[in-house]
């Protein structure tokens, strides 16, 4: 027979499958195919992998890793919002915590409780291992638009000012990923994929 | 100007978008779309999470979570091999090493060697962080046949015998993992899903 526990465990991970039909608006590079969650938080590790040498402070690696991996499971329930919709706010919602206790709720309880941790942690985007995650989060999709000829903020005409804002989350992490992805912004503009 | 090793680095970055394009054999849960080889390491990834309580000897886990995420990224030149192909040799081919070369060598050299070492350990299978990643990444597939009434082994007519013979290696990383993963092959020859 097998153990309650292990059980559950199985049962998650059957369950978390569903993400890899969260489709982002984000295309992949050079591309018009839509990205979906499960491969977007693969790069986001492997990003964190690679560029952990510029984060301003002492993380953990292993837990930036560990919380991109499971940042937009919340999304199975709760829907990709789209960083620029103005209808809706992006961060945080109710939704989502719902999400996050019914999903990671599936697990054997204490293993449940550090995953729900582990996930707000992120959202509060406080500690530095929450801040080099997000920078990460918000670099693949202007690495992406860049590569499209403007992506997402052609499609959906968003403007220099806006993405700039947004894009600014990437400093909380890294001062010398933000110099790099300033750069990348004015020369959208230059370029005419980005207009100001 | 960007840093050279930052230039090299965004490159990688941009190199490894094509896993998303490597399609698997099997097939998501409960579904008839194939796995793509980005959703397939995230998947392994949040496995050894979940499971690594299992793991019969010590294992650094965050080694094992990165050993899974990179495992496959030299299938971008080498193409997966299905693993009951009986013409073509599933484990570390020369054309594998090439790609293993030329993918993880767009990164700084440091970085290179470090990441190359990972696949290297992981396709050798002898430390305990190979053996509990080899684990994962052989139970995936069974956890998703046996969802998909079947799927590969009735696609190609792969006998229980042979699916047994590749399941053992579960059994390197975890003994109780193993006699799950006994039970479901036992189970789906009993529900006509695998035949003896
Ligand atoms: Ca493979």
């Amino acid at each position: 027979m097998i153990k309650e526990d292990l059980q559950k465990q199985i049962e998650f991970i059957k369950e978390i499958d569903k993400i890899k039909y969260i489709r982002r608006r984000t295309k992949l590079f050079n591309s018009d195919r839509n990205e979906n969650d499960a491969e977007h938080s693969w790069h986001l590790a492997l990003m964190a992998m690679v560029l952990s040498e510029y984060a301003d402070e002492k993380i953990d690696l292993c837990k930036v890793i560990k919380m991109v991996l499971i940042h937009d499971i919340v999304e199975i329930d709760a829907g990709d919002t789209f960083i620029y919709d103005e209808n809706k706010n992006h961060e945080n919602t109710a939704e989502e915590l719902k999400s996050a206790k019914r999903i990671f709720g599936i697990l054997p309880e204490k293993q449940a409780a550090e995953f729900i941790e582990l996930w707000t942690e992120f959202e509060d985007g406080i500690s530095n291992e929450a801040k080099f995650a997000r920078s990460m989060d918000r670099l693949e999709p202007l690495l992406q638009n860049t590569s499209n000829n403007g992506g997402t903020w052609k499609e959906f005409g968003v403007k220099y000012e806006t993405v700039y804002e947004k894009k600014k989350a990437i400093r909380n992490g890294s001062k010398e990923l933000w110099e790099f992805a300033e750069n990348l912004l004015s020369d959208s503009v230059k370029k005419g994929i980005l207009t100001k």
